[in-house]
Formats: structure tokens, sequence, C-alpha cells
């Protein structure tokens, strides 16, 4: 076996040798977090070009490109870099926008952020740039070129009540959204379509905590930014997050504003689907779904959403009677995502269950609903005996210093600190930047609990969705005490043996990992 | 790192001193399987309050309270435990109804049973508890109250034959199914059904086993029952097993009855989908599916499924061809859900085989069809020489005692024993309550080469769908054969070391192991 | 704790002894690659049977039925055995066509080939073995007969252009695709479809690298050939990549030929989806595809694709402008997948991009379209960091000779050789045959990366599936990293009690293992 280049050991050793060397190739090296970031203050500003790299990385890049006989440079190079991009750099992206609120300037976002939070980021002087278009227009006029420019929009339109208005009503053109000079365009949010949606306006604001009214600000900027991955990973997030709170057509999409499009399932699922929320899938399991699935295109979507004009509920059937913007009147128990334990069918809430049954009495007896609904407290709390049963083995492992890597052995967390993730109120829980135990336990509370949950109480429990995820927590609870026996088979054998063991270097360091924002903040001493 | 509260050791060193203390709170601890369980003895008796919890876990999740500054009490009591829900106790369902068969009085059920073994459980007393409707009614009458009361009901029954009739049949009203008394109201099941749709129920009944009227009393009340787990789970289990058996509106939906709805596959995916069952995701998967998914709501689907009338087969297509209820007519060779190894090419089959090709020529040449067949009979052989492979290695690691846990170690099955899961005749094949390898030699068998069956079967093969099920293979056999390399270098360290390593007491017990059926079975010295 | 049989080590020590004496007992055993193999000339000429199995399997499966009670057979007896098939043979398709190109002697076929590459492997001759019917028949006559044989294809057919042909053209009988022969029949390819539809021909032949019509030729036949895996298993693969580039039908399914069809996103899912090519469920998981899931059937598919007709694009709308059949020509620069770096939005790709973002602007600005392209080409960049951090590890570890199994320890790859799979140059990429962490590590790169990258060209990233692929991705990487850590204490510890590791004979040899084309290839001398 020949020796490829270098060893992981190695590598570690010289570590701090490039550290040092680096600081004077500046052009290449940027280490994360200088004692003087330059903070980019406009939006379009240029920001330092900003590798998060640490030099040891760089090194190992040279040997492979020395290796595979692959060039070495910056990523945007167009380069193919066949062997798996082994041997370029990842320089990070050209420019960034300044975050705001008190994570701000930790975190900065894509240009795409513009877009979602078009009243804070988005700048009309740079909306067309390049463009020879100046002066005002009426909406006809804008029509007229726009039919050749982007022919889509207008046929939208033109198919809205927008555009084609009911008897006696005006046409709301181009200008009333976007304003009338080409030079001090508007990307429009709620609060300009409130203007005239008073009603549902106020309902979206009013929403409370676990609301889209909350989303963006509460989940992302006030908390979100907390994260500890960069803005490439956040700006995934950042796109429903932000477009639910700040804009209605992410529900009515552009330029139809359709309640018809807004009414069925598929425009919830946009967001509301996949691991932590997987209402779309769970929906669309149960018999509710399946009967949606096979004849939903077939029906009247202009009507109201009750029991007369749909044979089975959807989405907003339930969560947004009557259209009622305000969905948390139609929600259940807040306990974000569904991963706190709650005991919903409790006296306490009895109102709330009570409105629910109400809600199946269009076509079910309160009794069968009740079940159901009973069926699922019971499922959800038996859900948490595994987690608990998990949480037992786990919390005494990191009692004892053996879970591999501990905390301190990771990066930091995006607090700056080195606390377990488990324990509520000592850190914050995380999928990634943990120990392979830790993610096993964490995804057992949220990705599972809460799926269960939301198959519960989606009637996806006729489905072998729900059965899928029950079992899939008996195989998170048995790989969880399969890797707290090898942990333990391990520290015996080594205590044995007198071999006090350190967790590697790669949990702390590497060219992903040292991008978390935790490093940052500790650099900046914040 | 301080110590968090006691380590793992600690806590199964002091498990013994708690169960005898907590004979002397029954009030908080109940420990499963007292010498004199009080059996339910009506469907609303309440049962003594049933905590399965183990004193040790209420121990900890005191300690867990103390440290997380969280109340301690039942969690049926409505408070948000935040922190996961680590402090909070699971009591248990406050009712069960009593089982039935021979495995009744292990086995208990959620109420929701009643809505699904209607004939057994279905007690019209408590059907409307606390209505004040008393009398008699006619259909008319129960219509004018219930537009009211449920409008969707009476709606889709308007939209049925039965509140719609064609020329010349006579209306099926409300009592003819329920009755006419409101205090005496009845669930129908296939019985009543069949007074009027003789066919169809002779087909149902007809059905083999492996068909839909053994779904419920063999699977379930027979062999179900003999799972290991808690009703609270297994009620999921039972929802599509109870209503495959005991009543035709799992795919007639109430009150519509509609034979176009249950012609749709998606009235099919209800059940059949996900692992075990993938039978809906690979027909959808497949062109066939494809087609159908692209323009079969545009179809007249009050046609009779055939090929002049329909451009793809559904599942009723093939499987109740000419509304045959009897769906053992057109299956194939069974073999518990595909997870015995069978070549269903064997000239012992030809009549089976031929129907098959006789079914696909409605559209294709039986040469292709017979090739298709054929290369399911090689893929479902060749993937059972993986399943072989595997078990080779994990017998033998069974045979070496080196599993970790053994059979021994881990909580006895439903049978009250600790036998080695995967050997047919000396334990229950089971996914639960197992070691990681073998758990992960039955998904190979269940859920794998079953997938890979119905993937070929239904022509999924086309897709990468099959491909994916190849691969999961190969990787569930490269993990396995990890798996044991680990448990053989443990095993050679430890002896070299005069180790001898015995199963945590973790694979043993827990608040949710403790919990499964065979504890509760060796207690009543069954 | 019984002895079952005999165990592991026993198993291996005997099966040198069994490799000699097997020799004599041929008609059971046949030793992959013997020195003299009896190639198949002819498509219906039968194989020499080829069991793959070594004779250590079948003494295993001797004692295993002994233990068992079961029989011992072929497993094309019909029986069924239910102890998963542990005691029967695989003795191998009986009959397979022979492989071509400069691996067709290592490769040989299912019969199924011969209807995905029926220029080649058809034969009129066995089309209709045991038919009567001779002589020369038009079209007319062909429809007579086949409306009883085949109805479905006939009502197909008259719904065609073909069958019912706008005003002023002919009708295109059966006998301008099959001939008129009923004993020399045609299954037709692109090239008599191209004899009327020479745009759509010529379009479709002149794809580059990475389209339809380089799918089966040099994907399968030039270079899958090189897989190690046996035929029963390629054969899913092939039938995709075959149909695609050999038959039309692929997309315009038989008979209806439906450009309509074509259009919709369910024609293209049938091949592009599932792991490493995901596209389908990106798209379907966009905005673009819940419009499309939510109203797509009522719309006129009778129309060109564009901005004005459709609200939402679809796979064809961007990817065949115009009907091009030519998918590169709106296509992105090609890297096998995705799985190679390269920023897509440099300067050298101006041209593609600025054409992408025409294409979306016929509904989005060009600014829009821009950003959203511009955080994909970020996120592949990014998810680039991470397989890097892995491959360092990785490569670390093989260099120490700690990964286990090390390749001299697996089956040798199909070029013979034993080379590490994640090195480009010196081996081949691959699923199987690897050590788990380099399963883990292929999985990151070509599964993972390759997934980012589609979700985000597809706008999926508005919705959580591109979160998931990005979390998939955090946790392979930690997986790697324990992974990595087991190993290194597991070396640490043996070293320091003198124990030399080598891997597990299990990891070269098995039932399926033994079934690789690379063991074939060695004993070819090739």
């Amino acid at each position: 076996m020949n020796k490829l280049y270098f060893n992981a050991k190695q590598f570690f050793f010289i570590l701090p040798v490039f550290v040092i060397l680096t600081i004077s190739i500046r052009s290449f090296a940027y280490e994360y977090g200088s004692a003087n970031p330059q903070v980019i203050e406009t939006p379009f500003a240029k920001t330092t070009a900003t590798p998060h790299r640490i030099p040891g990385n760089m090194r190992f890049r040279h040997e492979m490109a020395e290796l595979l006989g692959e060039k070495v440079g910056p990523d945007d190079s167009g380069d193919v870099y066949n062997a798996g991009g082994l041997a370029s750099y990842y320089t990070g992206p050209k420019e960034l926008f300044p975050g705001k609120g008190k994570f701000g300037q930790l975190y900065r976002f894509l240009p795409v952020i513009r877009w979602y939070d078009p009243a804070y980021y988005f700048n009309p002087q740079n909306f067309h740039p390049g463009s020879t278009v100046t002066g005002e227009f009426t909406s006809e006029q804008c029509v007229t070129c726009h039919t050749a420019e982007n022919p889509g929009i207008v046929t939208q339109w033109r198919q809205s009540k927008h555009g084609t208005p009911p008897e006696g009503k005006e046409i709301v053109g181009c200008d009333r959204c976007h304003g009338k000079n080409h030079e001090k365009l508007i990307m429009p949010t709620y609060t300009l379509c409130g203007e005239c949606h008073e009603k549902q306006l106020k309902g979206h604001r009013e929403g409370e905590r676990g609301s889209h009214a909350h989303a963006y600000h509460l989940e992302l900027i006030d908390q979100g930014c907390q994260m500890e991955k960069p803005a490439e990973e956040t700006t995934a997030c950042l796109a429903c997050h932000a477009i639910a709170e700040n804009r209605c057509d992410g529900c009515h999409t552009r330029h139809r504003f359709s309640v018809a499009e807004a009414r069925k399932p598929t425009s919830c699922g946009v967001c509301h689907s996949g691991p932590e929320q997987y209402e779309f899938e769970m929906y669309m399991q149960s018999y509710h779904g399946m009967i949606y699935q096979g004849e939903g295109q077939t029906w009247d979507w202009t009507k109201p959403l009750n029991a007369k004009n749909y044979v089975v509920p959807t989405c907003a059937y339930c969560h947004m009677q009557d259209g009622e913007h305000n969905v948390t009147k139609s929600s259940t128990v807040y306990t974000y995502m569904g991963t706190s334990l709650v005991d919903r069918g409790a006296y306490r809430y009895k109102a709330t269950r009570d409105a629910w049954v109400n809600t199946c009495k269009g076509c079910h007896s309160p009794r069968f609903a009740r079940d159901h609904l009973h069926a699922m407290d019971e499922a959800v709390k038996l859900s948490f005996t595994k987690y608990r049963e998990a949480m037992l083995i786990v919390t005494a492992l990191y009692n004892d210093n053996l879970i591999d890597p501990m905390p301190i052995d990771l990066a930091p967390d995006s607090r700056g600190h080195n606390v377990f993730s488990l324990m509520p109120g000592k850190g914050e829980m995380r999928k990634y930047n943990v120990s392979n135990i830790e993610r096993l336990t964490y995804e057992m509370l949220v990705d599972i609990i809460g799926a269960i949950f939301k198959a519960k109480a989606h009637n996806a429990y006729y489905s072998p969705i729900y059965g899928y995820w029950e079992w899939a927590q008996d195989r998170w609870l048995l790989q969880i005490k399969d890797e707290a026996s090898k942990l333990k088979r391990f520290a015996e054998i080594e205590e044995k043996l007198g071999i006090k063991h350190t967790a590697y270097p790669f949990w702390k360091h590497g060219e992903y990992t040292d991008m978390f924002l935790g490093w940052k903040r500790k650099e900046w001493g914040k």
C-alpha cells in the first residue's frame, strides 16, 4: 500500500505551522474571524473575498492536486474538477448582504434575500442595472413592453381578478403594486397587498408564535441567525421562512394571485413537507389526501371550503376556516413543531379540542373524531417514552465522559460555547457539529416524534406511514443502544490498557467545519 | 465536565431498591404485570390506571425534573414540557377495550377499535352519550337533522347511488344501514352491505390467506396480538387491518360508496404503501403509474376497467378483474408479503403465470410479458443470495455468542421467551427488541426483498426505484459485514484482556422496553 | 446457547477443501470463471447452467436445510422456502443473451434485452414461437385480429395521429412500423421513426455526452459492462438506458405516440427519479411542480410549451424548447450527473447562463433568475467542502491501512484489480464491494451533492428537500468521522496488544459476492 501523500496525524501536526505562514498570504487565505472584519455597508458593496478555509486544508488540496494532476485555483474559474473537485478552492460568495437584528454582524445573506425581505433589502436602483428604461409609465404601457419581455406574467395577470376584474370592479394595474417610475420600482410586501385586502392582512399579522407572521423575523433573524451554518446553506431555510412572513405570493403565486390555487394542499406543500414538517406528506397519505389525489383536479376550487362543497378537507379547509388568515386560530397547542410533550386532550385545552371535533363533525360523528384524536394523544405520549429511554442512556454517557467526541472536542456552537447539545438551557439542540449518538437522539425527538404527531393529527395513521415512523423510532433507539454499547466497550478496554482516548482533531476542524459561525463569534469576542 | 445527576451504572445498581420501595406507592407506580391484574369487563369500564413504568425510570425523571427545574406529573395535565418532556410521566391510556381471541387477556385495544370491529365492539348505548335524541326516525327525518349536524355526509349520500338511485331503483336511506332507533344505532359491517351486494360479499369472504378477508382476525387477533408492542402503537396497524376485513368503506368511502373511487389506485394506496407493502409507490413509479398520474383525473372512471376503456391498468384492473372481490384470484404465489423464496415462474404455477400474461396481453405481446416476469423471478432469487450471505455471517456470530446483545439479554419476546429472532421456528422475526445486526438482517429480508419483488412485479424496474432497493440491499449487506467485523474485533481484544463482556442492562429494561408484552406475559405465567 | 451448526471460523477453514471437492460435481457446482467458458452464440441458445455459487455456500445451505427441515434443490422448483429460502440454491438464469462491445464476453444479458435493443437482439423468428400465423397482412387485417388479441393497443392506436390522422394526412398502419410478414416482424427503433420524424431524429442523435443518445451504448455497453454486478441486477439499469437511446416510445408511449403525453413531467419521471437522478422529485417539490400537481390535468397539453400557454414550466418546457430533441442544447455544464465541481456561473459559461436566464424571463425578471442560479452555484460549491473534509479523513485512513477492509481484502473490481474506490484514476467509484466508510463517502458525493445540485437547479430550495439533502450531508460527514474514530481506536488498542487485524474473509467471499464480474475476469485472464 503506497503512502498517498501524508497521513492525517501529520496533517494535524503541521496545522499550527500553516496557521502562522498563512497570515502572509492573505490574498489566498483569509482566516475566519480576523480581528478586524470588513463589514459590508451596502447591498452591492463587494466583500473582501472571504474564503473560510484554514491553511491546513489549502495544503491538503495542493497535495491532492499534485497527486491527481489537477490544477489548483478558485472554483469560480469554470474549470471542471473531475476528481470531485478535490483540488479546487472554495473562496466563498463574492457578495453578501449585511444581516440585521442583534446577530446582524455575525450573519450575512446571499443576494437572493432581497426578494424575500424586499422592504428591507430591495433597492430599486439596482433592480435594472444596465437597463436604459427611465421615466414613468401607465399600467397599459407596462403591459405593452412586458408582453414581449415576460409574456407569462402578463398572461397570468390577465387571468387574475386584478387583470380581469368582476363586473363593476376596476383593473388593478402593474403600477398599483410596482409604482410608475421605472427607476424606483417597488417589490410589494404584505403591507401593500393589505391596503386592499385588509381582513387578510389583519389575520396574517395577528398570527401567534408558530404562525407565518413570525416565520422569518422571530425564527430566522432573531434565532435562526444563531445557527452555526454559513449563509450559502441557511439561504435555503430562509426562502420559505421569509416568503411566508413577508409576501402574499407564497400561497397566491404571482401574477394570478388566485384564491383557488391557495386552497389546494399543493400550495402549502411547497414549504410544509420534508423532515421537521411532514404535514403535506401525512395529509397526502390519509384517506382525505388520497381522495384529493384521486379526483381533486375535477373539483370547483372557486367555491368556499366547507363540507357541502368538498368531499374531503384540505389544509386550508381546517386551518384557515372561512378564509381566516390567522392560522393559529385553527391550530393546536404550540410546542415548537410538536417537539415538546403535552397532552393536547387535557381538560385545559377543552376549547381547542372541541373546536377540532366540530371541524370533523362536518362529515364524522364527534365520538369518532374524539377517539382518533385520543389515539393521537396516546401515540405522542408513548413516543416520548422511547426518547426518554434514549436520553437516560446518552446522558449517562455524557456524564461519564464517554461520548466521542465530547462537546469540548467539537467546533464551538453559535453562542461560542461548547456545551452538550441535548440538555435544554445548556446548549442549542442541533443536527450537525455533534457526535453520532447526539444526532440520533436529536432526530428521535425532532424528526421522528414530530412525524408521529403529524401523522396522527392528519389521519395518516390509517396508513403505514405512521407505522413507519413508529418503526423508525424503534430503530433509532436500538442504534443509540448499539452505539452506547460500543462506546462503553471501548472505554473499558482502554482503561485496562491505560490508553486515555481523546477525540481526534477532525471533529473540531475541517474545511467545512471551520466555517461554522461559532468560530467567527469567538474571534469577534462575542 | 460536571456530573449531571447520577450515571448509568449507579442507576442500574439502585434499580432493585426502587422495585421494592415502589410496591408501597401504587398510586404512582403500577408495575407491569401484577399478580392479580384487573381485567376490564365491558367496553366502557375504566381500567385501573395502568402506567407501565418501572420505578427506576420514575427515579430518573424525578432527578431530571429537579435538574431542569420542571414539574413532575402525569402527562395528561396539559402542561407543556419544553425539555422534551423529560420530567413527565406516561401513565398509559385511561381506558382500554378488552382483547378477544386466545391472546385477549394479554392484549387490549384503544377505544378507536369500536369503529374498526363494530360487530364486536360497537355499543349503540354509548354512541351518543349525552345525546338527548331518543325515538325512531325515518330516513327523511335523519336527513333533516344531519344536514345541519353533518352536512358533508348528507351531501355525499346524495351524490351516491344510495341517495340518488338510477331510474327504477329505490333510495337506500340512513335507516337501512344504521337502523331507525336513535338509541340503538348500528355501524354496518360487510354482513349488512352484503345483504344487497351479495356477489361482492361472497368474493370478499372467499379470499384466501393473504387477502382482505384475513387481514384482521387471522393476522391481528390471532397472530398480531403476539406482537410485543403496547396498544398505543399497534392501534396504527389495526386501523388498516380491521377496516380491510370488516368494513366495505375502506375502499368505497362513506357516504358516497363509489365504484369509481374504488377503481383508482389512491383507494388502495391508503393501506398499500410504505415499508413491507410498497405496492402503491411501485405502481406510481412505473410507466403505468406515471401515465395515470399525468392524466388519470381526466378519464371516465364509471367505465369498467379493461384495455378498451383505460390506457393503462390500475391496481383493481389487474387484481379485481371484472369486479371480482376475491383478490386472491388475481394474485400470485402467497409468501407472506413476498418474504419467502419461491420461483413464481416454475412449471407448478403455470396457470397463474399464464393468467398474468393474459392480463398483460390487453396491451402487450405475451413474450414481452413473459420476459419481464422472468426478469422479476431472477431478481427476486438473486436478492436472496445477498440475504443468505448475510445470514451466514450473523448466524455464525450468534453461534459464537458474539451478537451484542444476545437474545437472553433482551426483553422477552411476546411468547415470553428469549430466542434468536432470525431463526424461524425458534422465535418471532421482529424489528424491535433485537440487536442492531438482527434488525439490519430482518430489514434485508422483509423490507428490501419485499420491495424488490413488488418493484419488479409492478414494472417499477423501468424506474430507478428497483435500482434503489437493489442498492439498498448492497448497503445493508456491507453494514452487516461492518458490524460483524466490529463485534469480532471487540471479542478478540476482550479475550486477550480477560474481559468478559456482558450486554449492558439498557438492552433489557427502559421506560419503553418495559412495556413489551413479553414482560406482561411472564408475570401472568403464560 | 446451542451451537447451531458450525461457526463462521470453521466455515472458512473448510472452504478450500470444498473448492477441490467441487471440481468433480460440476452438475451442481459451476465455479465462476472456468478456464473454458461456454459462450452463447445465438440469442436463444441455452447456456450451460451457470450457478455462480461457490461450494462453501452449498455446504452452508445443506447444513441449514438439515437444521430447518427444509429441502435442498434448485430454486426454480416452485417450492416455497419459508425459512427465507435459506436452504435453496440459486442456479442463475437459464438463458442469457451474449453481450456485445469490448466487454461482451464478460457481460451477458437477460432475454428482456431484446425489447430494449431490438435492432441487435430482436429476432423475428422467435417473436411468435408456437404461433401458427404465417403470411403477409395489411394493416386492416392486423387490426381485425389484434382487436381481439390486444384490444388496448388497437384502441390506443386509434386515439393516435397514426390511427386517426388530421385532415389530409394518411393513416400510419401497423405494417409501416412492424412490416407485413408475420414471420419477419420488426420492432422499430429510432431509425424507423426517424423516416417520418426527421427533425426529432436529428435532434436526438445530435445529443452530446450526457444525453439520451449516449445513455445506452456509451454508458452501459462500453462502460456499464465494467460494473461488477450480475446480469440479473444490471437489467434494471439497462431498461431506462436502452429505451432512452434506442426507442422513441420511452416518452411517447405506444401506441398513442402522444406529444401531449411527452410534454408532461410524468413522462420524464419514469427514469429521472430516485438516487443519482432526483430531477422529478425536485421539480415536483418546487413551486413549479406543486402548481403543476395542483392543476396540471386541467391544462390543454396539445399546446406548445411556452409562457403564454402554461402557467409554470415542465421538464420539456425548459429542456426541449420548441420541441428540440437535442436536450444538451438546453442543458447545463455536463459533469457526470453533477458529481464534479464546476462553477456554472463562471464567465466561461456566460452563453449557457444567459440562455437559462432567458428561459426564466418568460415569467421572472433576469435579476431574480440570476440570484437564484447564483445561490445554486454557492450551494454546490459549499457542498464540496464537506466532501473534501470527509475525503481528507478517509484518504488518511487508507494511507495508514486502517480501513476495514482495505481494497485488497475485497472481491476484485470489474477490471480485476483491488484498488481504492475513491481515488479517481486508481479504481472505479462504486457503491458496493467497498468498506462502510467508502460507501458513505461515495454517497456523499454522488447521491447527496448530486441531489443538492438538482434541488437548487429545479428551485426545490424553496422547499425543505434541499434542506434535507444539506442535512443529509452533515449526517454523512459525522457518520464518516464516527466510523473513522472507531477504526483508529481499534487500531491503537490492537497495536498495544500486538494483535494484527486482518479483514475477515466474509468481505471477499460469499454467495452473492462471488458473482461479481471481477472474479470472472480474473479467471478469464483479462
